[in-house]
């Protein structure tokens, strides 16, 4: 990727989670990266173009990290979810709690944009599909019950990580996602008692 | 209340679920009610008062449904939570699965607006506080268990239902939100077996 490209979408990440979409000025995102205007446009057909494949990047990110933490069949599957979701975590705490770029968009947009509103439930969706992997896994080794719907569990899991995201995004504070990783464990390891 | 700021205030519940806060243009909120520009800033001093004035609207009617729906003591507490959300979630098929107002807004202004952060946190922290009587109740019933953090257990309620009315409002679909509350209920009832 262009070096230029490549620095407007770094940049993109910490611009979209503090002002969301529609407060983010090009002239400002321009200005912090040092990129003149038409340079802008060489790269991105407009700001959704931009938006879209900072989304893109994120998503590149996310599935490097399922990879890492989803993929050693020798773990505990439940304690490879729950790793996954520690990591974002981390990354949360290194952005200062500025919670979740989908949710952020998710939110912001998909009232008005089919566009973002497709997009974003595309992301969360894929997540959820590689995090089913796992739970089926469990399923497997007997951790959950055995007529669990594991899709429908890592949609929640997803779910309940965004609701958790957005507070800790209100709080600044990561106590809320804590919280909420040990509840569903808890719960989902005792389902089948 | 008069008529003209009442009448205001009622079209921004769904301005403002549809299209968040910054892509809400006044103009579009002067032509949709009929108001002249003047007569806006009679009543608000700016877009900001205006927005903030809406949430407290949409709380006061929070606030009649917690009433509603927690302070009938010869009911079940666990029951009277989730007739809470139940409740809500009409008010969501009603608006065509748009989510929360305080996840849209919590979202999207929590990154560049302390006065917004503040406001929603505290909105949220006090629909938590209701629902900790509640569950208190299930605790001295032995629904619940005895050592429960009820607070926590309350904002995490909170928390995983506005993750749910996120998803709910990018599938335009009720479902991630009876599947949450199905979980949570069932996961908070067994857990002091």
């Amino acid at each position: 990727m262009h070096a230029t490209k490549q620095r407007l979408i770094g940049a993109g990440l910490p611009l979209l989670l503090k002002h969301g979409y529609n407060d983010l000025g090009l002239q400002a995102l321009l200005a912090d990266t040092g990129t003149p205007k038409g340079s802008f446009y060489h790269h991105f057909r407009d700001k959704e173009d931009y938006a879209l494949q900072v989304v893109d990047a994120y998503m590149a990110q996310v599935h490097a990290g399922l990879d890492a933490c989803l993929g050693d069949s020798t773990k505990d599957p439940l304690v490879r979810v729950r790793s996954f979701f520690e990591m974002v975590q981390q990354s949360y705490q290194v952005e200062g709690y500025m919670g979740c770029l989908l949710g952020g968009l998710g939110q912001e947009l998909s009232g008005i944009s089919d566009v973002f509103r497709q997009k974003i439930e595309g992301c969360l969706s894929v997540i959820a599909q590689n995090l089913a992997g796992c739970l089926t896994e469990a399923v497997v080794l007997g951790q959950i019950a055995a007529d669990t719907d594991v899709r429908r569990l890592a949609d929640l899991l997803v779910n309940c990580w965004e609701g958790a995201a957005l507070r800790s995004r209100l709080r600044r504070s990561p106590s809320s996602l804590d919280e909420m990783l040990d509840f569903y464990f808890r719960a989902v390891r005792v389902a089948d008692r």
